[in-house]
């Protein structure tokens, strides 16, 4: 029996093969112990938004942990018959010697940022690149979707419902840790709650429903085990006609009589702003006017900012596959590129560019830093500098930014404080970094949102919040781009 | 330090929290015996297709195969609160008891067909649901968007590049699996080559051209460590100006003179229609009519059917982030649905229903069957016939299909041979399947796709694929419609 995970937290081997072939190749051609520094960025927001919020770090460290290849990774590597036995030498006793530079899980990031540098010799810092883009691009998408769609929800709880249709098994638990990160109150994975802490909450199927000769039947058994948990999926055969007097005529019944207040009904099915609207009428001439109402039929940001136009009734939401797959904009797009590496004889950093024909695609040159620069007065980011890594920007004094590709757009800022994101997580290969605990980040998120302004985090049609280069970044950039012939401020 | 698998190869508790209460809620209310059965099917094919490639299976059996719950998930679950301690010692010597039915892996498939069926206990089936969705939903997904673009590349070979968007580990891993089955050639992953088998390929990154001073020196070094598998990356700074003739002086000085012929070229970024083809032009005219030209650029079926239409000479595709995710319909929207219950007087099983106002969703009740009719002298298939599970289609004389809601819409059948297509995985629990083996998987799947017409395969607006239901199973759920009031044939 063949499993998708052969050996416990080691995924040493997830790793693109030519990560493998240049690894080996950069062995054998005296580039060993070349220090290079690696940069991992997005180039554009998922569902045309204007925010990320950055997720995955714990597992990238989890990774780097467990990084190591045994006996049976060797011989397998050496069954392609590419690799030089010296090499896999080198990878038998393998150890992380890398630098590591981070923004903290919960982060809001936009395009263009390093979310995570990598500094050391090439051999190791190249075959990190597909998990660390797998693992943060896919809880940054995921966070970043599920904020989206709990922004939407106006302050109503929004519970993770999506593993069934989850992009495999790590799709649903990390998954759901991303969603908790974005702002989900809640799962319905069980195993998402044992391991990582996440709320896990449900009630029935239509199964439930089903089993029993009549609805009402179903409703009163779960009533008379469920009393102090009673939420009543409405819609198996008829919502207003039998599902919504069925379930007020249990809560009378069976949990008043109990000494308990009905939690509330579910409707997974129809039109659910019609359907709620009615239902919370019935609902209400019965006296329940308490008892919640839960929407869950393929929700997203989208139907949810619709129903509520609309008037629809709806305490909260459990969002399945559109969440957990991020259905409208499924792939964030990270990626690893080379940005600087050492001169051997001077030691120092050389900054090195990715040319592209799309000016978007361009990378930007060097080992950087980011800085965000804060209002002193409303408390809200003004806008981000990325400069080079030992760059300071004095905030005690005015500073003026610039547009990276329009020069000309110029602005001045002014009393206002500005703070590194980067954060140090690996020194020459050992964790210097004290991980915060998933409640952490999540406040962490939480307080990253409260500072952009509401312009910034308008689902539709945003307003793009700035990014600059810091002058030295991008007078290195603009250097890169003359020598290579192509100076994308004249195309 | 925590991580998304508790326990290696144990999923027990990826399961929503529903279906514990229930659960628990059937063992309280007398109902822990109770014989159902459960369908997993789907409703639509992805992409506006019409047949989709099973795919899941041997994932499925592994986790019913370590189906446990240890002491660590049995406090866990008291510590919420709801279970009785009589139903937590039930669940802690879990033994599963069910019979399990399967259309085997790489079958094609059609909506409203049951891909695999549970009968047993009912607190057994239905704790099953979320995990038997998520795994057969994630690798039909995949299974078949890697289809449709193997389908698009007419014969060029597809490699699966997507690990770094993956939706986390197991999408890369079980992906590359499914991506496998559905016809791709191989895989970047170097770990689906260790578990799988699947072929793992990959020569060089943007990263390795960028350390050198030059890109002809990055060619050269690389020529020289592996002239037997020289695949050069020629778009990091000017495709047809420096890229490719870097190329083949490196293929003039180091490759052949070393006796061996280079393997070819990759372009990641660009138009690929327009550089394929001067590229094409320019290894021609140097005598390297024999090395291949890669592209690797967000392709997908539709991209990849563009450029070939444009006359891109393109030899093999590297797909990545949308093959990996199935970027362009990322949900397969797999359901498991109650349809039969035993009685417990008569022992038999009575048909139930799932009512919807949307006539696609009413669920076929019963404990069922799939034939697929093939035409003895084409070989083709021409219709599936959904029977109940006794029934048989006996193929020595003509016989008559019936579209399920326009009943009217009829043909005859004959000359043909009908072919069921489950199969029984396990029987009492125990199993009694004899698994194939991924390459079998593979080789039937392109059996299958051969017994399909054309016209039914087209990715644009293919023909409709007919599945009908036996008389006997569609007198059955007319009979259960009546009864709810809700004869769909005159909405």
């Amino acid at each position: 029996m063949k499993t998708d995970v052969h050996d416990k937290n080691n995924y040493t081997l997830l790793c693109d093969f030519y990560e493998f072939a240049m690894s080996n190749g950069f062995f054998k051609s005296g580039f060993k112990d070349k220090i290079v520094v690696f940069d991992m960025f997005f180039r554009s927001v998922p569902d045309d938004g204007s925010y990320a919020i950055s997720a995955g770090l714990e597992q990238v460290i989890e990774y780097l942990e467990n990084l190591k290849f045994d006996e049976s990774d060797i011989d397998f590597l050496r069954s392609k018959g590419i690799f030089d036995e010296a090499y896999l030498d080198y990878l038998r006793n393998f150890k992380f010697e890398c630098d590591v530079w981070a923004v903290p899980e919960g982060t809001v990031v936009f395009p263009h940022e390093p979310l995570l540098t990598v500094r050391g010799p090439i051999i190791q810092a190249q075959i990190l690149e597909t998990m660390v883009l797998l693992t943060i691009n896919h809880q940054s998408m995921i966070a970043t979707k599920a904020n989206r769609i709990v922004s939407a929800a106006k302050g109503r709880p929004v519970i993770e419902f999506g593993s069934r249709r989850a992009q495999g098994y790590s799709g649903a638990n990390l998954g759901a840790r991303a969603a908790y990160i974005g702002g989900c109150k809640g799962t319905a994975n069980t195993l998402a709650e044992k391991i990582f802490g996440i709320p896990a909450l449900g009630t029935m199927a239509h199964s439930w429903v089903q089993l029993f000769e009549t609805e009402y039947e179903a409703f009163k058994t779960y009533a008379e085990i469920y009393p102090d948990n009673c939420l009543l999926l409405v819609d198996t055969y008829d919502t207003l006609k039998e599902g919504v007097p069925n379930a007020i005529k249990v809560f009378n019944e069976v949990v008043v009589p109990k000494g308990f207040r009905p939690k509330g009904i579910r409707i997974d099915s129809g039109d659910i702003a019609y359907l709620s609207k009615k239902a919370r009428k019935m609902l209400d001439e019965a006296g329940f006017e308490d008892v919640q109402i839960m929407a869950s039929n393929s929700l997203d940001e989208f139907t949810i900012q619709n129903v509520l136009i609309q008037g629809a009734k709806l305490d909260s939401f459990g969002v399945g596959e559109r969440l957990i797959t991020s259905k409208s904009s499924p792939v964030f797009g990270g990626v690893y590129k080379l940005t600087a590496f050492e001169d051997e004889k001077t030691k120092e950093l050389v900054p090195t560019i990715k040319i592209s024909e799309n000016v978007t695609k361009i990378t930007n040159p060097g080992f950087k830093e980011i800085y965000r620069l804060y209002d002193n007065v409303s408390g809200k980011a003004l806008a981000d500098v990325i400069t080079l890594h030992d760059e300071k920007i004095d905030d005690s004094q005015d500073y003026e930014i610039f547009h990276p590709i329009y020069t000309w757009k110029r602005r001045n800022i002014y009393n206002f404080t500005a703070k590194p994101l980067l954060v140090q997580i690996y020194e020459k290969g050992k964790l210097i970094y004290d991980m915060p605990t998933l409640e952490e980040i999540r406040q962490h998120a939480k307080e990253e949102l409260d500072t952009l302004w509401e312009e910034v985090k308008r689902l539709d049609n945003p307003q793009e919040y700035m990014v600059d280069l810091s002058y030295d970044l991008w007078k290195i950039k603009d250097d890169l781009l003359e020598r290579h012939g192509k100076n994308y401020k004249r195309r």
